[in-house]
């Protein structure tokens, strides 16, 4: 009973229990093609399998494929949201029944070669993490051990398959639309943690690119979505660090109200989008009377605020079994390695707060 | 570079290099106590094993411990909110420290033998489920196969460590408050997805509990915390199923003034409470006026709502090094084997909405 003294069935038992080699053990368990085994044998074998409670590992190297089964997701530096739960519980799913187990790794500070040996200890097939937390050494330590890398992150990463979550898209359409109800002075919010910053300015890039393709767009002809920003006029765009607390939210809108407050806000994400509403509506500012506040990842609670907020979600492009397949090309190499995988795009929900 | 024909660096691979046995390489890796090896073969033996980027093998049993150093946390049907992240991250980190990896395995769904079957592929030294997934079948495979279980509950479960986290106490913590402010028609709400079905009946219980304690208090002489209600009466308690989504929250709040509004609501959680405030506002019910609400968990999003949403958090019980310490004990069977451990107590958070 006690851990110390108990270990898992080996295929060593099962040959002992069963009263064949362990090769015979092997072919059965295995299916191995090309091997003539006698039916009487074969039961022998897979009922001293079930009789001692025998599960294959996960991270043993099968002889068979030359890997083990095991994925890593590398859980990025941001609070799971129901999006992200149901898509990995989905992952995981279709992963199992692809003789693949899934397991998350929850240490999302480490990078580099400090995470690269943490991964390496489960000894992977494949592990899934955000693309700077992937140094050269880590690739290389990754490599060495034949684990697959593939890179999370706004743009493709150089040398390796990317699962790309499309930042940029998402404050390009924040942009748009924020440029199109009007705004000519807009903030967009940078969150002071570090580990998110890079995912902030991403997103800022996108925001600035979307206010001036609707005015672009505008000159051109009309080809704006938004029927408002017909002036052409330039717009402004100021970045906020903000740190996500009711404290620094307020501090935020006091800094605005005496330096003028923007017309329209991009708060990064809807919890941080959350906290300037409710900062702004403590200090009097009508929303969206005086600022029109869009958020992103279209949690639940959009529709909790009052008002409600509009905010940028993801729209799945595939369904979760073809998710699966697809990631499962780039991780046994079916697969260019530097071919990015889109699953999913950016979509707007317009609502009440703009 | 491809998976399917590079492996991970072995303890024969460095033997090789540094031209030594295998022995004195795990000597010199696991620095096993009693032996003498000289410095400079010490020396050549830890140079080869950065030179091939060698990592140990987590579910490996060491020979020295009998053991792996792998603990699979079974993710719960919850949403991880920041609370539960912040917690995990933690305790990934400190038990890092002490030469445990800890991973996440976010199948939810599963329970009984067929969950027992992919936990035991990981070969981990020891699996932290919820109770009800730990059928009598899945303790005896995952006995057989020397893992520790650590069961995950509101209560106590018979024969395992449990991590006890006290719905009961929450739900109690709702209905003191509740019965406080002199609410005398209550209702719990019970999430209508079958696997949080006992979380929130768990919750309820505490609410009865709570609603009836308060009256005793008072009957008993004024030891009740909150001074209101005074009279002694008894308090009706309803169960309310409701599923996390809009639409049902605005049915649950048609049917309750079409049969009699509650004058004290429990949302089971903050999520479900803050549907239920959107709903309750669409209708023109004022909250707390005509209706108070409690939520549990605590999340942001209490201060984003408007009232502000009274809550039922937790307050962690040790520092996250004596917490990883704690479980630790736990796992590796020093202490007993039936003892319970809380990590948090329940703390009622008083806001605007009650």
């Amino acid at each position: 009973m006690s851990a110390t003294r108990s270990r898992p069935p080996t295929i060593t038992d099962i040959a002992r229990q069963a009263g064949v080699s362990t090769a015979t053990v092997s072919y059965v368990l295995n299916d191995t093609p090309g091997t003539r085994i006698p039916e009487a044998t074969r039961r022998r074998v897979t009922e001293a399998a079930d009789d001692l409670g025998y599960v294959p590992h996960a991270s043993a190297r099968s002889l068979r494929t030359g890997r083990s089964d095991l994925v890593v997701y590398a859980m990025p530096a941001v609070t799971l949201g129901p999006f992200a739960a149901r898509f990995l519980a989905g992952l995981a799913d279709e992963l199992q029944d692809r003789g693949f187990t899934l397991v998350l790794h929850g240490d999302s500070a480490s990078r580099g070669v400090r995470a690269a040996r943490r991964w390496a200890r489960l000894r992977p097939a494949a592990v899934i993490a955000e693309g700077h937390r992937l140094t050269d050494a880590a690739r290389d330590l990754m490599r060495r051990s034949g684990t697959v890398l593939v890179a999370l992150g706004g743009a493709p990463e150089a040398g390796l398959p990317t699962l790309v979550l499309d930042h940029r898209g998402m404050g390009e359409a924040a942009g748009r639309h924020l440029a199109g109800r009007g705004c000519r002075d807009v903030a967009a919010v940078i969150p002071a943690e570090p580990v998110l910053r890079d995912m902030g300015e991403a997103r800022a890039v996108g925001v600035e690119e979307g206010l001036r393709g609707a005015v672009e767009g505008d000159a051109g002809g009309g080809q704006s979505r938004d029927g408002e920003s017909a002036d052409g006029d330039a717009i402004a765009m100021r970045r906020t660090p903000m740190e996500e607390t009711p404290e620094d939210a307020g501090r935020v809108v006091r800094e605005w109200i005496r330096d003028g407050l923007p017309d329209g806000v991009f708060g990064y994400n809807d919890e941080h989008a959350g906290l300037l509403l409710s900062a702004l509506i403590d200090a009097g500012v009508e929303v969206p009377g005086r600022v029109r506040l869009v958020g992103a990842d279209d949690l639940p609670l959009c529709g909790m605020l009052r008002p409600r907020l509009t905010s940028v979600g993801l729209r799945a492009e595939y369904a979760p079994a073809e998710a699966a397949e697809r990631l499962l090309s780039l991780i046994t190499g079916e697969e260019g390695a530097d071919r990015p995988l889109r699953l999913w795009t950016p979509e707007l929900r317009v609502r009440a707060s703009s």
